[in-house]
């Protein structure tokens, strides 16, 4: 909001006087709309009508009235938007549900507060850090999302350095310090996952983590060793994938080379445990009878899958909504809501099944 | 740009005058920068440092020089942003790999000016509209993306009459009056399955088409109907669909349960395509053994399906680059770059081969 310099000579009830400063009140008096509208105009906000902007800009015309340096410098800070920079590989960016169902679900929180989305599809690090910096250097945005977080990622720090506000998105037990994080529980659907294959008599569970760069990598392999352990299970073998449909299935190869190859696998996403499935497949281990497998993501593709694919689903949509209620607020210096996110969900298909032993007991 | 207006009493040299107006170059030779820097400072855009910003607003705050009305009216138009509104199921979002690939080369092309990408994702036709009225409104963007063109669609005009360019992103045999348009061949795609199936003997080659209210989905539909007609073949059975799995599901049904039912089935998309294989295995019907399958996009999973998908690709990071790049010269009144895109390619895999006759003969 432009707020109005006090009034030089103390004057305010003081009939028209041609030394009397003018203020937003008298622009907005003059064009017959509220100061609110007077400070919208000249902070290029919306909610204003064509009509109204003219008559504002004549009144603030006519009566030599401008906004102060200061409100200003400060009303510009507040882009009435926020940004969000993917680096992605295109592959992953068009097969990972995440980034559609993230922006849907902020829109629903962004739409209510009249905020944009600014969005940034960049290659590389070094594209990156100079998107951050562009939404910061022209006060395109006032706050942004951080995804994919990186294992000592700097981007918290970055953004706090650059004045932007920031909202952290990674899973719940990576929260730091370092800004609001708001995650969902991704171990729960690993820890899910590990306990179904065990009550169907796996023992040799292995794992196929995704680029091990990110936090919610790292949550999920975590997650696998932890439930093995928990359960009196040897900790079997961890294969290093990068999420893309290739690196699934030579992770699986390599583990169905192994002297001992596992009866399950955990997949890092449903893209690597569908090429894995359809890895094994040539190979003539089939699925679910010689091998288990369960991915990560229910994509729209995982009921269609042969054999139809068993896997960890999140709400994504509530984690968009929650994210941008939670940025807006700390934008406009509230207290950000309380965020209850809908648990993580197991979902059972026919890629997972009794080990032959336990077929034959 | 903000111009300066003339001096009104024409003693553009004269020595330091109380009359003489203060113009734009006055404030930009007091903070030591161009002209430009001082528009752009006025207009909220990017490339002036801090320090430099808090010079000229101090200058002009110490000449008491604004920009005009007029200027301000002129030049607040100019948001140095272009608008994506994507109003799709999250389902279709997700699978889709074209909304990332054509961010990803929309920002190519945006970058390179120094343009940022507004996205709003919506549910409904009313949201739709709403987002354009914002975008417009409050001169949140230039200019904007129309993707999935549907028949009779309203948005180019409705476009033009909020005073917003667009670029219409549709096939490129559905190109209209109504604003650039900037396609693909998704026909030549079509025509290329047909001839394929031809090849391998199929004479009873269905369709199953995606949601009839989109462009499109009709041009891939009436290129199958070609083909079937330049190569003397009957004009097999068309199912609708909705590009969804379910929908591709519950149309292969369909097909298969037809008294002479089709030995090749041309789909909109993959997701149909792959649901489509799975339907059919279901029933006992075999890929490629009964039934020829092609599907429409190459998502990061055909090649991982089983069978691997054989399907029509596209580069639409090259559409994405081509069409930011007429986006931008639309906005700044050039001529926009003459486009040529890569061809599409077709792209052969498992689920496609020769009928039972030919593999007999």
């Amino acid at each position: 909001m432009i707020e109005s310099e006090p009034s030089p000579n103390g004057a305010a009830e003081a009939e028209s006087s041609s030394r009397k400063r003018v203020v937003i009140g008298d622009v907005a008096a003059r064009a017959g709309v509220s100061k609110s509208a007077v400070s919208f105009v000249f902070n290029n906000r919306s909610g204003v009508s064509a009509s109204a902007r003219e008559r504002i800009l004549r009144a603030a015309d006519e009566l030599g009235w401008r906004p102060s340096a200061r409100a200003r410098a400060l009303s510009r800070s507040h882009a009435q938007a926020v940004g969000l920079v993917i680096r992605r590989d295109p592959e992953l960016l068009s097969t990972d549900p995440f980034f559609p169902q993230f922006m849907a679900g902020v829109e629903i929180g962004l739409t209510a507060h009249d905020y944009s989305l600014v969005l940034q599809v960049v290659a590389d690090e070094q594209s990156e850090r100079a998107a951050y910096h562009r939404f910061a250097d022209a006060s395109r945005v006032d706050g942004v999302f951080l995804t994919d977080v990186r294992i000592g990622d700097t981007r918290p720090q970055d953004a706090r350095e650059l004045g932007l506000r920031a909202v952290v998105i990674a899973p719940e037990d990576a929260a730091s310090d370092d800004g609001v994080a708001i995650g969902m529980n991704d171990s729960d659907g690993v820890r899910r996952a590990v306990h179904h294959l065990h009550s169907l008599g796996h023992r040799r569970i292995a794992h196929v983590m995704g680029a091990p760069m990110y936090v919610h990598t790292e949550a999920r392999r975590r997650a696998w060793r932890e439930a093995l352990v928990d359960l009196g299970l040897p900790v079997g073998t961890v294969v290093t994938a990068d999420f893309t449909g290739a690196s699934g299935a030579r992770a699986t190869h390599e583990l169905l080379d192994l002297p001992e190859p596992p009866t399950a696998i955990v997949y890092g996403n449903d893209l690597m445990a569908i090429a894995g499935v359809s890895a094994a497949t040539d190979r003539g281990v089939r699925v679910p009878e010689d091998l288990s497998v369960v991915g990560f993501d229910d994509i729209p593709l995982a009921p269609y899958a042969l054999p139809p694919l068993t896997t960890v689903r999140q709400n994504v949509v509530a984690w968009g909504t929650a994210a941008a209620q939670t940025l807006v607020a700390l934008v406009e210096g509230r207290q950000p809501p309380t965020v209850r996110l809908p648990p993580v969900e197991f979902v059972v298909r026919g890629s997972t099944g009794p080990t032959r032993d336990r077929r034959h007991a």
